[in-house]
Formats: C-alpha cells, sequence, structure tokens
C-alpha cells in the first residue's frame, strides 16, 4: 500500500505531459520546477508538437521515451487525460500527477471522466494524485522533487503538508518558506480520485524524513479508516489540522467547490479529538503550531513559566495562557532564591518573572536554565523587549544556551519576530520558534499541550461487555424489515421489539404498557409489577401535571382502577371532554438524574454518540458530547466528564452521587449495539435515568430507527 | 482641563532635564529623539556637568533657561525628581513628563515621593504624564514631538494610542510603524500620577488629527468617569483596547507591576460594551482592527460578501465570519446575473463567489463594483491567491478601482500581505487594508461589526420609574446603621428592613413572617392574606420536601394549624426530633419562571448588576449577565435577552411569555436604589420570581448588606 506510493514521492524519473514551451501555462512551469529543482532523476517532457521544451529534448508520447518512467506528471486538458492515462498503463508507468482540472469539480461529465481515469489506473496498478490540484514535492536532498507550477521550492525539513486546496497550496509554500518551517514533502490531493489523506497518513507514518505533519482538509472521505489510521499515526508524530467548511455558508463554498458532503462541525471535533489530531481554526494558527512542534518537544503537562524583561508582555502572556487552560504555578521557595540570588530587588520571580528592562543576556541565560530545572514547570514562554541598548542577538543566542541541554519545551516572543531567527536555530539542539506577539505564544502553547495530554491519557481498548446477545438483537431487526414495504427510508421498531433489541444488550428499559380503559390499566401494572406510575395520554392537554394527569407510587390492581377512573372523572368535571386517549403505566422509576443518550448517522461521519443532559435545559444549554463510533472504553468516560453538567452527576449540593460508572456502560453497549447491528440508523433513550451509585441507568423512553440496507454507510 | 493638555503635546519649548552626554543612557536617547524627529519648537538639555549634549549648549538647571518652558521631560533619578518638580514649579513650567521609575510601582517609599510629586505639580497647575514612563509622542507634520526614548518615530496618521506599558509601548511604535498605522499621538501614562486615560480620551475626542483611539490598559482608574467619557467619545470615535490582568496569574503580575487594583473580566467586558470600546483579546487584534478602522468605514450592518480566486481561502474566509456572527446572505438575482454575465461558466456566482484561477484584475475590478452595489450587503472581503502569472499589484489596483465611490467597508486578503501595501494605498479615497490569512480579514471585521451595531442601537436614556420613594429607604439605611456598631464592615439588613426598602422602590416581594408555634404560624398566616404556603425551618435537614416540610396553598387558619402540627408530628415519628425550628409562612407565588438578580460592589469597577436564571442550573451553567452601574435603559433589557435562557422566559414550548418588561424594570429600580443609596453593596433577590406576562416580578427571597461609610467606593 505505501510502497506503491514510492514512485509519487520518490521516483526515478518523470514524464511531464503536456510540457509547453509557451511561458505563464502550467506546462511550461511544473517542467521548469522540475529541472530547477535539483531532481536528483531525470525529467522527460513529453509534446507531439515541440522538438524541446526548456532546452530539452520532447517526445511526443510518453510511449516514445526511451525508458520506463515512474511518475508521469499530466497537464493536458481534462478531455486529453484518459487517452494520455492509457498511454501510461501501455508504458508502464507506476504513478501519475494529474493537475488538470475539469473533473468531478465541474459537474457530472467530468465526475464521469474521474470515474474513467480511476479505473484505467486501478487496472494497471497506477497510483493517481489529483486530478484538479497544484502537484507533488518531495524536499528532501536525496530526492528534490518539484512537480508543482507553484513558485516556491521549500527548504528541506520535517515537515510534511498536505492540502486538499491547490490554490492555497501556493500560500502555504509561501508563507512556510517565510517562517522558516522546513518541508520534507508536499502534497495537494486535489479531487483525491485515488490517494487521500489516510494513504499519505500511512506514507508519513514510515517516512523517515516526516516527523510532524499538517493538514488542510475540506471534507474525509472514510472518517471511519481516517479514524483508525489518524489515532496510530498520532501516537507517533503529531497531526495538525484545520478542517473547513465549519459554517453554511463555507458548507456551501465547500462543495460547490470539490464536490465533498457538508461536516458537522462538533462530530468533526470529536473525530479529531479521539484521534489524537490537534485541530486548528485558522491556518495562522497551523503554521504557530506546526512551528513550534517541528522544533520543540511536546510538552509533558500543562504548566508554563513565563520569563520577561518587561511587565506589560508578561501579563499578556499570562493571560492568555490560562485562557488556553495553562496554568502558571506558583515557583518554589527553591527556584526563587535561585532567582532573586542574581536578579535586582525591583524584579519580580513570583511567575511571571519580571526581570526588569536591566536584564542582561547573562540573566537570561540564567533564568532560563533555572526555570526549567524547576520541576513543577512544563514549559517556558520566554519574552524580550528591547530596552534601550538594542541586544536581541545577544538574549537570543543567550536565551538558546540557557535551554540547551533541557528536553522541555521553551518558545520565545521577541516582539516582531516570526519564525525561528537565525540566533535561535541551532544544529546541535532544538531551535527555538519566536512568535510576534506574546498571546500567538501561548495560544500555540495550548494547542500542543493538549496534543500532550492525549499522548498521556490510558491508551482506550474496546469494552468488555458480559451478556451481550447480538443473535437475538440481530432477528428482531431483521423480522422488523422483512415485514417492512421495499425501498423503505427506515422504520421505527415497535415498543416490543425495542425492548428486545435493548434487552439482549443489557440495557434496561422501564417496564410500561398502554391502557385504554381502567381494567386494562389494572391488568397491565399486575403484569409490570408494583408499584407503578400512571401517565395521562392525550393529544390536546400538554401539562399533564396540571390537570392531575400524573399519578405515582400505585401499589395494587384496585389502586391503579382508581387512580384511572379518578382521572378521567376530574378531567370530564374540568371541562376536558374526549382528551384522554388512554394512559401509560409504567413501572416506577426510582429517583436518579435525567440524561438523554443515542446515535445518529451523520453523512459526513458515519455514526456519532451522544450522551446529555435532559429536559429543558439541555434544549437551552446545548450541554451535549458527541464522539465518533467507535468509541474505545475511554471515550464514554470522558463524554461523560466533558458535559458541563457533570457536576450534577457527582452529587451536586449533598446529593447522592450517581452511577456514571454504569452510564459510561451504557454508551459503549450502544456503541457495541449500533456496531454489530448496521442497520440501525437512530437511536434515542430520552430520557435515560441515572440512578444513585451502585443502582444502574433506566432508559424510561426510547426509539430505534433501522434501515433495510447499507447503501448510506461507510467503511 | 483639556486646554492643559496642550503643553504636554503641542510645546513650543521643551527641556529635557537629566539630558545625559553618555550614549545608551535615557538622557542622552530622549534628547537625541528630541532633536532629530524634526520638533517645530526649541529644546534645551539640562545638565549641572555638561556644557553641551549633543552639541546643543546645556544649562545647570530648568531655572537657568533663556525663556520659560512648555514642557519639561524629566530623566533623572527617582530621589532627585522632587527638587527638579520643585524648580519647574518655580520656573513656570506648564507639563511634565517624569520618565524616572522608582515610585509607586516600587513600593511605600516610591508612592510617597509620587504623592509628593503629585501635590508640587498641582499646587503649581503643572501636568504630569508618568511617572515610570516611555514618553508621548505628537507625530503631526506641525509639532513633531519625540519626548520618548523608543527607536520608532511614527509615520503621522489618524490614530491615538495610550498605553499602561512603557516596555510594549516600544513594540507598539515597532509594529504600527511595520503595518503602515500611521499614528497621531502616542502617550504612555506610567503610574498615572495625573494624566489618566480619561483625560486622554477626553483629547483626543476634540484632537482633529485623531479619528481612532487605542488604549492598552492594565487597570481602570475611575471607572464610573470612564464609562461617561468613554460612551461620549466612542459615539464619535471608534476606540479599541486591550485589558489585560484577565486572569489570576495575570492579575498577580498586573499588580505587581503597576499596584493597579484587579479587574474583574467579565465586568470589564460589561463595561466596555456598554461604552462602546471594542474590546479585543490580543495586541494582534488590536492592530489588525485598527488597520481596518483607520482606513476603512465601520460596517453598517453583519452582512458580508466574499470575493475569491481560489475556493479554498473562500471557505476559511466564510468559516471565520460566521463564526464571528457575521451572515454571508445569497446574492440577489440581480447580482448573480451581473456576475454571470462576464464570469466564466465554472465560476460560482453563490456567496462566496468564486471567479476561479484565471479571474483577471478587470473580472476584479467589476465584480468588487458590483458586489458593493448589491443592498443586501454591507462588507466585502476581497481574496487574491496568486495563480500561476502573478499578478498582485494589478489586482490590487483593479480592487481600489472598483471599491472607489463606494462608502461600504472592505478588506483584502492578498495572502502574506500584512498592513496596508502600497498598491491599496489611495491619496483621493480610503486605502484598504490587506491581512495575511482570510481568517484574520474576517475576525477583524467581525469586531468592526459588533462596534456598527453598538453605534446604530437606539441611545439609552435613564429610566422614568415612578413610585419611589427615597428618603423613605434613606431613613431604614440610617436607622440601621445607626443601631450598629461602629466601625462595622458591612451590615445585613433584617427582613422587616429588607421589606421596608424594597417597598419604597415599588418591588414587589413575596409577603412571608417565621413561626415557631401552630398558633404563631395561623396568626401570621391571617396577616399575610390567604393562600399561603408553610416551609420548614431547619438547620439539620436540607430536603425539605422529602420530609414533608412543604405545604401549599393552605387557605385557612385552620389549615395552617393543622399543617404545622402535622408537621411537627411527621418529623417526630420519622426520628427527626428537634429538627424543627419552625416554619415560614408565606404569601403564595404563582407559577413563574425563576431568576436572581442582584447588585454586588467590584473593588475595581464599582456596582455591579447582575441577572441570572435560578435554581441549580444556574450555577452549573454560570449563565448570569453582569453589567456596570449605571444603567440605561436599554441595557437592562439587553441583559435579559443576552442570557442563554432568554427563550424559557419568552414562553418555551408553548408556556405562556413570562413578564420580561418586568424584569427589565425591576433591574432599572434596583439601579436607581444602588445609585440613591450607595451604602448598599451587597444586593439579592434569589429567588425572584417572574410572573405570566403583565402580572410583574416578584422577589421570594431577598438579601440586603449596606456599609456605614462611602470609603471604598469609586465616582
Amino acid at each position: 500500500m505505501i510502497d506503491s506510493l514510492i514512485p509519487l514521492f520518490k521516483p526515478r524519473s518523470v514524464a511531464v505531459i503536456g510540457a509547453s514551451r509557451q511561458a505563464g501555462t502550467i506546462g511550461n512551469e511544473i517542467l521548469r520546477n522540475l529541472l530547477r529543482c535539483g531532481f536528483q532523476g531525470v525529467v522527460y517532457p513529453v509534446n507531439p508538437h515541440a522538438h524541446a521544451v526548456h532546452a530539452v529534448r520532447a517526445s511526443p508520447s510518453v510511449l516514445d521515451l526511451p525508458e520506463p518512467v515512474d511518475l508521469a506528471v499530466v497537464a493536458v486538458p481534462a478531455a486529453r487525460v484518459i487517452e494520455v492515462a492509457r498511454q501510461c498503463a501501455q508504458a508502464g508507468v507506476k504513478a501519475m500527477v494529474v493537475i488538470s482540472a475539469g473533473f468531478k469539480e465541474a459537474g457530472e461529465q467530468g465526475a464521469r471522466l474521474e470515474e474513467e481515469l480511476t479505473t484505467i489506473a486501478r487496472d494497471a496498478g497506477i497510483r493517481i494524485v489529483g486530478p484538479n490540484c497544484l502537484g507533488v514535492i518531495n524536499a528532501s536532498d536525496e530526492v528534490r522533487l518539484d512537480a508543482t507550477f507553484a513558485p516556491t521550492f521549500p527548504t528541506p525539513g520535517r515537515v510534511g503538508f498536505l492540502t486538499q486546496s491547490g490554490a492555497l497550496g501556493v500560500a502555504i509554500l509561501d508563507t512556510g518558506e517565510a517562517l522558516g518551517l522546513g518541508l520534507s514533502t508536499f502534497v495537494s490531493i486535489g479531487n483525491k480520485a485515488d490517494v487521500s489523506a489516510n494513504d499519505m497518513l500511512e506514507y508519513w507514518e514510515e517516512d523517515p524524513d516526516t516527523a510532524l505533519i499538517l493538514l488542510y482538509l475540506e471534507s474525509f472521505g472514510n472518517p471511519r479508516k481516517f479514524s483508525r489510521i489518524a489515532r496510530r499515526v498520532a501516537a507517533r508524530k503529531p497531526i495538525i489540522a484545520v478542517k473547513s467548511g465549519r459554517s453554511a455558508s463555507g458548507r456551501r463554498a465547500a462543495t460547490s467547490h470539490t464536490g465533498a458532503l457538508a461536516g458537522v462541525d462538533v462530530a468533526a471535533d470529536a473525530l479529531f479529538w479521539q484521534t489524537g489530531v490537534i485541530r486548528v481554526d485558522t491556518m495562522e494558527e497551523l503554521f504557530n503550531t506546526a512551528l513550534l512542534l517541528a522544533h520543540q518537544p511536546v510538552p509533558r503537562g500543562r504548566r508554563v513559566a513565563v520569563l520577561t524583561n518587561a511587565g506589560g508582555p508578561g501579563i499578556l502572556a499570562a493571560d492568555a495562557c490560562e485562557a488556553q487552560g495553562l496554568t502558571l504555578p506558583q515557583l518554589s521557595e527553591h527556584t526563587r532564591a535561585r532567582l532573586s540570588a542574581f536578579l535586582p530587588p525591583e524584579a519580580s520571580v513570583r511567575n511571571p518573572v519580571d526581570m526588569i528592562a536591566s536584564a542582561s543576556p547573562e540573566a537570561f541565560e540564567r533564568a532560563v536554565r533555572i526555570l526549567l530545572e524547576d520541576d513543577d514547570i512544563d514549559s517556558l514562554i520566554a519574552i524580550f523587549v528591547p530596552p534601550i541598548v538594542t541586544r536581541a542577538q545577544e538574549v537570543a543566542e543567550a536565551i538558546k544556551a540557557g535551554a540547551s541541554g533541557s528536553h522541555k519545551t521553551i518558545l520565545c516572543n521577541f516582539l516582531g519576530s516570526h519564525g525561528v531567527p537565525e540566533s535561535l536555530r541551532s544544529l546541535q539542539a532544538a531551535s527555538i520558534p519566536s512568535f510576534t506577539f506574546p498571546e500567538t505564544a501561548a495560544i500555540t502553547l495550548g494547542r500542543a499541550a493538549r496534543y500532550g495530554e492525549w499522548l498521556s491519557r490510558p491508551s482506550g481498548a474496546p469494552a468488555d461487555l458480559p451478556g451481550i446477545d447480538a443473535d437475538a438483537a440481530a432477528q428482531t431487526i431483521q423480522r422488523a424489515l422483512a415485514g417492512a414495504s421495499e425501498g423503505a427510508a427506515g422504520l421505527w421498531l415497535s415498543p416490543d421489539e425495542i425492548a428486545e433489541v435493548l434487552g439482549a444488550y443489557g440495557i434496561r428499559q422501564a417496564r410500561q404498557r398502554t391502557a385504554s380503559t381502567a381494567d386494562e390499566a389494572a391488568s397491565a401494572a399486575s403484569h409490570i409489577g408494583f408499584p407503578v406510575a400512571l401517565k395521562l395520554i392525550s393529544q390536546t392537554l400538554t401539562h399533564k401535571t396540571d390537570v392531575g394527569g400524573v399519578r405515582l407510587g400505585l401499589r395494587t390492581p384496585e389502586e391503579v382502577w382508581d387512580a384511572f377512573a379518578g382521572m378521567a372523572r376530574r378531567l370530564e368535571v374540568a371541562g376536558h371532554h374526549g382528551a384522554m386517549q388512554g394512559v401509560l403505566v409504567q413501572e416506577m422509576v426510582p429517583e436518579g438524574v435525567e440524561i438523554i443518550a443515542g446515535a445518529s448517522l451523520d453523512p459526513a461521519l458515519g455514526m456519532l454518540l451522544m450522551v446529555g443532559l435532559g429536559g429543558v435545559h439541555a434544549e437551552i444549554f446545548k450541554d451535549v458530547a458527541v464522539r465518533v463510533h467507535p468509541l474505545e472504553d475511554i471515550d464514554a468516560s470522558e463524554m461523560i466528564a466533558g458535559l458541563r453538567a457533570a457536576p450534577l452527576l457527582k452529587g451536586y449540593r449533598g446529593a447522592p452521587p450517581a452511577d456514571t460508572g454504569a452510564l459510561a456502560e451504557l454508551l459503549l453497549r450502544l456503541d457495541r449495539l449500533i456496531s454489530d447491528h448496521p442497520q440501525i440508523v437512530d437511536l434515542d433513550l430520552n430520557p435515560l435515568k441515572v440512578l444513585h451509585e451502585g443502582q444502574g441507568v433506566v432508559a424510561v423512553d426510547a426509539r430505534i430507527r433501522v434501515q433495510p440496507t447499507e447503501a448510506q454507510r461507510f467503511g
């Protein structure tokens, strides 16, 4: 799989099909880039109408080349690409980069062309990047391949960059170069007819030149596969991503732009967190976070020291740190004493450490070393504001010297200096990035620290869930679907079917039956077991309690009979004739916290699981945690802990704590249920009562929708 | 008041006291800056030990100058400043900029020095900037005053910049210059011994050279005055502020740094919003927002068009716009038709408008003009990504041409270009700023649009509140305080006193009395009027409902007697001997939404008013709106509308709407109450029931704390 990408990124020979003599055309620029970037292999221009392009002898077709080439870069009009692909197949080409536009992004006819292209390539074993892309780069000195028409060839480095937008690619290469962010590999994947982000993650996972992966994504192709691969890769190499199309109009544009499906943003957030991908909001943050992680170790925790020679910027950094969830611990007695030993009395040795304007380069070096040696500190932000006599370069060298030998994270704010200035660069040790403003340094560190936390969280595992009878549930679902009419879009299971399915997965549901007479109600209650509750069923009356429509704790058939009759009588007396369609007779569920839990199908990301606070406040405060299926065990407890209403479950204001363990297990059982039965596309437990600790959870009401086919499902 | 600042910013003559011959000292740099910046007046070095400094004849003291000077810039050690100030007073100096450090920021002794300095200056009518500051600049061509030791003299422009941190000032001047942000005036106010941010706002309000005001603040001196002045100035000129010290550690540093009081961040947010000050989170946002508002009109609304020649950046801009609360409306049929008339079929004429890579400068010009002419569009973000043949300059000129004549807001994203590039500069019309990334443009526009909304909201007015008897309340409060022991830190009013005070301000409270026997309860109920509720008073039992400790809707003295007796008996039977300390007999309050409202004293910002959702969810979701006293009428309704729980008040899920009008009036009555009686430092109505529309609000429980003196109060 990954080996098949070698001809793309480390070809020994490249043909440029559509190499043009006309300056300013794509076919002309690509050939020029390939010739001038220092490529270690051979480049062959292909052009039936030219003897030579850029002074290199051209061949009329890929079939006329003196040797079979590894890679063909194609820049001919879309209509000619199929013919070219056939020739490439015949000529034994191993990989193609199709620059040409006019495929899926351009409508139905283009989509058909793209399908044809993919078929030809698959049959011939050719890997394709594109179509509709900027191309690929391998900046490593052993290769030096520039198969793009971008003006910038990057400085070699350790960053792999993937973009789903070719236009943005030009800016990415530009900006990366300006910031001193070296690249290993760059790929513009265009329409993703073949090579996807998932493929690239697997390639970079093994690529020794790449230590850090950057993604600009507009859509997920196969989210379940992405989840599996990204989780594995992120544990070894940081992945930083911008996922655009968050907003309604952004998605509208993304759809028109790449034909990709709209993504649900909250779910995408969840997917990134679950897989350890660092999601950033803007391209600027993407570059900033990359600058830090390309040069410095991942922070081991959230504890930051701020060192400054000026108060104002120190405060700004402290504010921004805390806004990011980082902490500025009080420094230890020992550290304070060491700092006080050489700092003037006007300096502050609290955190932030303000050495005041008179701080010498030597003071910076000593303070950096002392702070990095403090066991209560995970990272250091060093801020230098030029006082009257500017010695920025000396201070930079001093900071570098103070940090040498430390394995902690250090970053700088030399006001006005963005990137890695020469004086902070190091060949022996890690270079130190600088950010323009103190807040930028803090925000960037926050992103990295969050990733550090993900790295150090206990690795999740599939849960051990006893007492599941998958076959019984399968039979119920098949029976329900068999009874449904052909082509049904979906089918809501009956209460009995729901009881069977949930029962087969060990999910407790409140026993309940409907009754339309007092006799039926009494007999239903006997069947359910006492005590029971009686709840009015009425199309017209919404506030059931107000009209005496709820009776709790009924202990005998007689009490049930009386309650039914009394309820009916009272409604009639109050003038609500015909308002009563019957009653729900329900097992009395003990007191507990009302929760909603469920699963639903997202068109872009597959099945999502959610849990949230129940009742009116759930809707108002939208306090819901979402994860993408499948869950690891740790995901379930993180979902619960992540609710703002989590304190309610922990025993708020002296109330007994609720059974959060059982709630977490329930989420894992739901996850298993939708995993075993992909026909389930919608599942709601609402309300779900979380009882006191040790007493479990009970679904008071449940709905399940199933679909006859898996057509809409991924994975 | 403002005239007294003229000698500071437009002096005819300046003495530099402490002018030094030694390079690298502050006194040397300041004189050099003054001499080389093109100052239109006369500069006199003062140095008792030098014949000349920077080749200008020096005088031994300010008393020996050939003429009285307007401004003295002081850079001598703190210990000598008092003597210098006395000489300045004697010599008729009108204003001083005291650069020297070692005052309030350095401890008690420094604070005493600073007080002495202030007294001398006040007695002599001298205005002081500083001490402990970087100095002041007037960049206007008519003045050209650089009384700082910063290396950069700014290009003249329309921006007034104030910083409370001198060190940050150096960076501010640097960054502003790099971005092409011209300054009118710069002032580093240091310890604010005299000239404060409030003074500067009033100066800039009238200064014809200043159209936009930027503030870096670490504390508010006099928040009530700030509120009054900023509100007035912001209606004429945009004010953009970074207020640092948001976080606990940031405040720790801010306190140590300037001796300023800690600010409550939420309250500071409220103060800025009430006064129309654009609060930004970071220095970067400060500069970005300034770049936009220095060159472009304030957006008239939230409706944005995005124009791009590349899909990816357009999507990023759209996402960021919506995250800022901006909208991308669908373009009108007419606009789409006009665009389609010249764009290729592959282009998208939805919003974002994607002209694709082939877009010519002419296409940019036409599209910009068409979009700005659309009545449904308030602002335009134009994005240009260089395609293969880079023509950035031509495109910039085209965008400028397309925008000429329009009074709408337009900003650009030329990838990698931050500031106002030459090609977007205009002498005739407004220049167009460019931001490095599309998201930055969107975020900046969002800030400006929010200010536009503040500008266009109906201007608030003091509320008309009938039926207030301020004297009655004053008597009650005085009586309570008279009875208190001397030096009491504060005193909680008794239930009867609370009833009197709230009654005098037309605030309805549920009538209630405590009773310790059944007879007392029955008699209390008769006094209150039926029906009543009985609520157990118990130190030991918290869940009153569980033990039958709440009885509602009692209609006769007999029912009250029975309920008391039954409650007592039931507790005894259940083994809760001695758990009952009595009952609260309370008027039955009709159904309503439970709310908390109140006021409390913030040490930095004075009295704050708050309103929030009641009950457990209030604590968990912290759904509270805060404003700084005094309120205008519009503030009260904005507070209520700003609650996330606002839908609950509007008639959620078919419930009748609550009386939000009465709730708004209640907030204004509270505001009046604390305004009339500054002894009130704490006031809580919790819970407060908002009844159905037209039925008002009722405080079910209330607490009021008063203080004998006004020592802790501002204003």
